[in-house]
């Protein structure tokens, strides 16, 4: 399951190194996206240059009433001012007519150009600025009138209303220099990092003017320029394009074009270090060399176009510039490097074989015992709290969702308080000792449809459930402490996408069958009365009176159904209904006695209600309404408030729906046992050891779930910087296996999503994050504080479970039906479904499509589709219990496909496996044609994979 | 309502005259979007050029195995050779690197130009070509040799697999100049009109030459260059970009450059007309004055670009040129002019009075006479019966939906039967007399309000409603007739957005909330039995055996709800079903004799499932799923499935749920009347001069509806050629009213959405569609054969009857429920109104709120809620039936809103009235800052405006 939190962060983790290589390097200090980055220093230890907030002021109201007014700014991408509207555009991505760079161009080449400009105040710069020999003193001093006159800003509140710029035009005095009150309150200002440096240009046309004036400015130091900018920020880059009136809208398009150059970060680095103004030349022939051209008939110019998810790395444009210089086969190298680089499938260093026994244990418990009193220090923070909310929300939702299932499905050897207390228990410990505390263990599905098919089993043969339960606990714990012995850990480069998507498909659809399954078997408890079916009757008949009970017995029929056609005789009766009946002595009698209507209906409403509310409400968070932190919670808590909208329509129209079993007081669900299995009960001896063949299933169940949840939460692009500890997460869940089997209490692996969730509310971002520029992500706050606090909330929930018994079934099945369909629905394999069924001009351009014919496309899905097919088959017979090694078969039959597919096509399909992993970059990786001529591998290519499976149904 | 097909429509109208200006003219014919023409001359009468389809061959495989293979292909975008997956990519926006262009220039100015290149055969080109001074005699054979070697197509089956072209490079000889089969075969032939040529771009890197070799032909007779391209047509440009391996991808990029040029409209002109090479050169000079450029640190070039819904217009790219030459002043006269010129709300010419009585009329009957011979000819299309099929059947639906509601609000004195009677007859005539017989009548939402509301009034004070009806129809149709004395039809301009908006807005809130009470009214019919509630008890009484019948009458309660707490002492009885019981001369007994369970929450079932699934069915148009005939179906007919579904649903559980009422013969549904209702019945004489109040209401509405209705269908952007006929429609819809109201039938009205989606089915365009460009738009069929044939068919439905009592109810009112809801959703108050709940960062990006502060917008919003609040009420209060005058008095509203709103934003938020219109245009329309920098309009400003609203819900 895809829990609440988890798309935004996906599509945010996938750009997060971006913006970071972004800001932080020009392009000396090289490209390394990964890794923590700090917010001051880049890669190298070289100090990075600050961020640049641009601004263009144009004169306006030439020649009756000049004014200076801010009409854009840029920080990364371009905002306009709607100068109708009253607000500022959307950020776009900047278009610039040709003409305007080139006429830039030639203003700069005969203006003025002062490099590391000493002026301290604004006064100062107009007056360097404005010594140019073609100005007559009259009118140099006109002009620095003007220039000094104080800008036109249109501050924008945070609040919804818009309002103008209180500032009204007039001149400004020396004194007038300090930054005014409307610019310290900017809200922009504290979007902006510290350390921030402005650049301003200004242009218009101003008519007294016999020729065009261009000054291009970098400060030595940056100032402040008074009321200049819209924030106070000091000013590095001052630009000024004057001139006459031939030119039309010239000034304002070569002003917008320079604001543009001075946004882009090459131009930027290349400017800073400038000295003289042939460097500033080559560094806009640079950019022009660079830049992208959309053809005028086949393209608006004034067409918006919105920021792209991920910014073009630098890293990028310094591979761009290589494939010229080296050429195709240079670029295949490198792209190769890129590709293994960049997307952190490589092994981790902690699944690195040391060839001893527990050897990889022993590395795990050093590693990080060293991190241990921070993993306590380092949870005091604000965010932490939140944290807690959400991820208890979510765990307890789970336990209830997974209790109630589960104890069904037993019938009742587990339930909602050993769901409840095994949380706790199994959570709370796991955060203690674990690897990587910030995994949440849950019940989740593969265990869940293990657990059921086991007790089928075990009630096919007549077994005691719970002993034998605990004697397959017992062996899973040998088996796991085996593999933890041996650091088979390391195997779990051999679950490729395939297996893995095998595995989540398989899952999900018994979650979807079972909830339909569930609810349409409502339908046979409470049967639906059709017209044609005789009666409704139920009546209250007295035995003690006219001594009648004789007759009814008499003419009772065997079959229940023929008793409506007959003649009851004399009967003394009333229309009581059947509790009163029966308080008052009578017996209910009739065929309606123990049936209830509307029940079905109203069950079927309830399951599609919950279903679509939790959809519609997780879509919500993508949507445009609300503030986003009403759309967050909406999302995030999708599933408690659909659960919170059934309970109460149930209770509104009060039916008799079947609701959640829950024990009355603190004990377990199944009567007459105690908190201890004892270790035979009813079974033979012998079954203790035959319990090792389950319990071999079982923990190939168990290490595929947990070594691929683990794998997907220390992927390089988390930037977690404490160590992951496969080996010793698995000798914890090994001994938490022992525990619950002891305590009869359902067993736990590490779950992808909400564990996700989990790192996701604890992201430490960089506080900028303005004119949609995506906020750059530093890290996690790993701890073992957040889990351990949600599981001891957890285990206090226990004491909920009076209000717990509200809770109509049909709703969880909705849930779990939500569950199901939103995983499946996570997986690439679904998308590959999908393009079964689209003609081949409306598919999506996705990268797949690119590079592998679609015939063998259909062809891989097609084999996926037979493998769950079979394995649906098995899961259906008797033999279902042996599904976790068909499913570990999934490796082998992968490992086949490699006769069928190349390489190349099993990269885009799936990913590769060790060995040919190894052997592939030696033969260079070349595609299908040698000289396919470009490789237009567009910005896809460069994304870190975002972790898009979801292998936990949970 | 928006039917099946509307969104379509709506988009592909919008940007119907683009292409078509795009093909037809250069830069000299000047641009006239609207208007009919045709394919084969511009619109100043001067031959078009012929569409060119670029092909670009590229070299590869140097220096092992050199040969030819086709990489990219242009029309209006570019798709790319998908090397590794074998297929064409999606269509894009071509873009290009600067200095591929730059390159490319270079390489022209020092090659070969040949203008009017007298070759004949490929071998001739070829020779030509190659005789360069620079190459040697022996690489010259060499080159031929290579030249000719044929090339290597990817040609694509219509079918879903595609694959790799089967020619096989070999050496050409001088017989194989021939196209090959499979060149003849190819299906991108038949997208491409007749008349087409290409032009075909040959690049690469040849490792022999010393020195690059650029040549540029455009043969003075286009030839078919044997194999060369991949559809076998005439050539006209033939361009040669080769050189030595050091530009590494240079080659394909510069091939590409030329490629785009040659694509773009404006270069293509040029291109033909230029007599040398200056020419060439300044046409690509020109080109690049006007590219749109991408900085490189924002946007990736890789990126492909989806095409955008509206190319630029030549008529743009020209108004940009006069902008850089006239400057601001005389843009915002250009602009006001082109939104005039534009948006097709200035008057019609059938709209301008004549000022004689019954003028308009009289000129409508003889415009419309000279084409009514043509009005029988021009059907005979087989586009046509599809076309009959799709409005009959959205006529019968509708028949049905309403007839079935009307009956239930009228209690019989409308029903289904008259619903298609009334239909078959009214709509027939209407087709034979119309002005515009494209139009389908139908009992609208506005009429079946009003007749809701005058049935109530006359229940209320007991009049005999049917010949009290006849006498509202009678003076309706006498007031319509002095509206078309009088030529009122001209008053329709005062009718602008806010005014249809409220209307639409008013009639669908009606249509919602009837369709939700009528379904909750359900829950009343059938109680659902909660568990607190006694007994579901109902038995079999039989007075005559043991005479106890004396003793429940004398335990009979008067409050019946009271009976099962009641002893009933000795009865006789059995459990037999009701009817049975009855037959055996039994009496049921107890208190849910009467209920049938499961019926409510089985219809709430039913209701939210039709609704979902026509709303479902509706967005599957715009999926990428099934080949798009298919999903047109789906679409199409989305409430006609979704009934057929909700009935099998319902038949197949067999629940007696309420159904559609159908009388078993051919009579009036009401009993005891005849076909023709009597003038007077039981109401006093009087009456019948009364009845002119209701019948103003009426009329007002009427007019309203029909006149809107009529702008909407005869927009200049149809292309309509046979004219409209304003005055002799509302003249027919008078007659018509007379009919009905004789026979007792609905009244009927011209139906926005069904009238659109039959000028939709009717389209007539040209032939060629390929490679992402828009089909253009050439008219409409314009005739009354269809709608005559519908009308009929609809009029033989009548003995359909038998099968539509298998209707439920709760499927209609879902039905219903869906109409109302997709018309208020597609107009732009609902827009406007999301607005409201949206933070202000993350509002689409609508032209308006560009130009409008958000607040101004916020509050014309609000008083457009206001204004329909009070509608609200009147329509809740005793005084309901004069909503009509209401409507108008939003007329009335508007006019008052030109004290509180600026011309300009009328402009953006509504639209202006005629003597507001008439004045900005002298005033200049200057925008609010006088000097506003660029005025950004981005293409949304130059589409023709879309019938977005659909003022008759139906």
């Amino acid at each position: 399951m895809k829990l609440p939190g988890q798309e935004e962060f996906e599509v945010s983790s996938a750009c997060e190194n971006v913006p970071t290589g972004e800001l932080d390097s020009g392009p000396g200090s090289g490209p390394s996206p990964d890794g923590p980055s700090d917010t001051d220093r880049g890669e190298l230890g070289v100090p990075k240059d600050p961020l640049l907030f641009i601004q263009l002021n144009e004169l306006l109201g030439w020649p009756q009433a000049l004014e200076w007014r801010e009409t854009g700014r840029w920080v990364l991408f371009e905002e306009k001012l709607e100068v109708g509207a009253g607000r500022w555009s959307v950020p776009h991505v900047p278009t610039l007519a040709l003409p305007s760079l080139q006429k830039l161009r030639s203003l700069l080449a005969e203006g003025l150009v002062l490099l590391d400009c000493p002026a301290q105040s604004f006064l100062e710069l107009v007056e360097q600025v404005t010594r140019v020999e073609s100005l007559s003193p009259e009118l140099r001093g006109q002009l620095q009138a003007l220039l000094l006159q104080r800008p036109q800003h249109l501050i924008q509140p945070t609040g919804t209303r818009p309002c103008q710029g209180s500032a009204h035009p007039r001149e400004a005095s020396h004194n007038e220099e300090a930054p005014l009150k409307e610019q310290h309150q900017n809200p922009l200002r504290r979007k902006l990092p510290p350390g921030a440096e402005a650049g301003v240009v200004l242009a218009g046309e101003l008519g007294f003017l016999a020729q065009p004036l261009g000054a291009f400015v970098r400060l030595r130091d940056p100032v402040v320029l008074g009321p200049l900018t819209e924030v106070p920020l000091p000013s590095r880059f001052f630009c000024l394009l004057l001139g006459p009136s031939t030119l039309g809208k010239g000034y304002h398009e070569m002003g917008r074009a320079m604001a543009v150059l001075l946004s882009d970060p090459q131009f930027q680095w290349s400017v800073r270090r400038a000295s003289n103004l042939q460097h500033l030349l080559a560094a806009l022939d640079a950019f022009l060399e660079e830049v992208t051209v959309l053809p005028p008939g086949r393209w608006d110019p004034t067409t918006r176009i919105a920021p792209p998810k991920c910014l073009p790395s630098q890293h990028k444009r310094l591979l761009s510039q290589l494939r010229e210089v080296q050429g195709p086969s240079a670029r295949h190298g490198a792209l190769a490097e890129d590709r293994y680089g960049h997307w952190p499938q490589a092994p981790s260093p902690e699944l690195q074989r040391t060839g001893r026994l527990f050897g990889g244990l022993v590395q795990d418990v050093r590693r990080k015992a060293s991190w241990y009193p921070s993993d306590f220090l380092d949870a005091l923070h604000p965010q932490c709290f939140s944290a807690v909310l959400y991820i208890y929300l979510a765990t307890v939702t789970n336990a209830i969702t997974f209790g109630g299932l589960l104890g069904e499905a037993t019938n009742g050897a587990q339930g909602v308080l050993e769901s409840f207390l095994g949380t706790a228990v199994a959570g709370a410990a796991f955060c203690l000792m674990a690897g990587q505390p910030l995994t949440i263990l849950s019940s989740t599905g593969p265990v869940l449809v293990f657990e059921r098919l086991l007790f089928s089993f075990s009630r096919d043969y007549s077994l005691d459930y719970l002993p034998f339960r605990l004697w397959v606990g017992i062996w899973v714990a040998t088996f796991c402490l085996a593999l933890v012995a041996t650091e088979a850990s390391v195997l779990v480069r051999y679950f490729t996408r395939f297996t893995e998507e095998g595995f989540c498909a398989l899952i999900s659809l018994i979650f979807i069958y079972d909830a339909v399954g569930k609810m349409l078997s409502l339908t046979s408890a409470y049967p639906i009365q059709s017209p044609g079916y005789p009666a409704y009757g139920c009546f209250c008949q007295y035995p003690d009176l006219g001594g009648n009970e004789s007759e009814w017995t008499r003419t009772e029929p065997k079959d229940r159904d023929d008793i409506s056609s007959m003649d009851l005789g004399l009967v003394n009766a009333s229309l009581l209904p059947p509790p009163e009946c029966a308080r008052r002595g009578g017996q209910p009698r009739g065929p309606s006695c123990h049936t209830v209507p509307d029940i079905t209906f109203f069950s079927l409403l309830l399951f599609l209600t919950s279903f679509l509310l939790a959809t519609a409400l997780k879509h919500m968070k993508a949507s445009r309404f609300f503030p986003s932190v009403v759309r967050r919670v909406l999302g995030d808590f999708s599933s408690v408030l659909a659960m919170l909208l059934g309970c109460g329509l149930d209770s509104f129209l009060g039916l008799a729906t079947p609701k959640l079993t829950v024990p009355s007081e603190f004990k377990p669900t199944l009567p007459g046992r105690g908190w201890l299995v004892s270790p035979f009960g009813a079974n033979p001896w012998w079954l203790s050891v035959a319990a090792a063949l389950p319990a071999l299933l079982l923990s190939i169940l168990i290490f595929m779930d947990q070594q691929i949840t683990a794998v997907i939460l220390n992927r390089a692009e988390y930037k977690l910087q404490k160590g992951a500890g496969f080996h010793l997460d698995l000798f914890c869940v090994a001994l938490l296996m022992l525990l619950t089997s002891v305590l009869g209490l359902p067993w736990y692996v590490s779950a992808t999503v909400i564990s996700l969730a989990h790192m996701d509310s604890l992201r430490r971002e960089s506080r900028a994050c303005a004119l949609g520029e995506p906020c750059s992500f530093l890290g996690i706050r790993e701890q073992r504080l957040t889990g351990l606090v949600v599981f001891i909330l957890t285990g206090t929930s226990i004491f909920l479970a009076p209000v717990l018994k509200f809770i109509p079934m049909p709703v969880l099945y909705g849930v779990f039906l939500y569950m199901g369909v939103a995983a499946i629905s996570s997986i690439q394999f679904t998308k590959r479904v999908q393009l079964l069924l689209m003609p081949a001009k409306h598919q999506p351009d996705l990268l797949l499509l690119r590079h592998v014919p679609l015939s063998r496309v259909h062809l891989f899905t097609a084999i996926q589709l037979a493998c769950l097919g079979l394995l649906w088959i098995i899961k259906s017979t008797p033999a279902a219990i042996i599904f976790p090694l068909m499913l570990l078969g999934l490796v082998g039959v992968r490992k086949a496909l490699e006769r069928v597919f190349s390489p190349q096509e099993l990269l885009w399909l799936d990913e590769l496996m060790p060995e040919k992993e190894r052997s592939i970059p030696e033969k260079g990786l070349q595609p299908e044609y040698s000289l396919s001529g470009d490789s237009e591998d567009s910005e896809l290519m460069y994304q870190p994979r975002a972790p898009e499976i979801n292998i936990s149904v949970n």
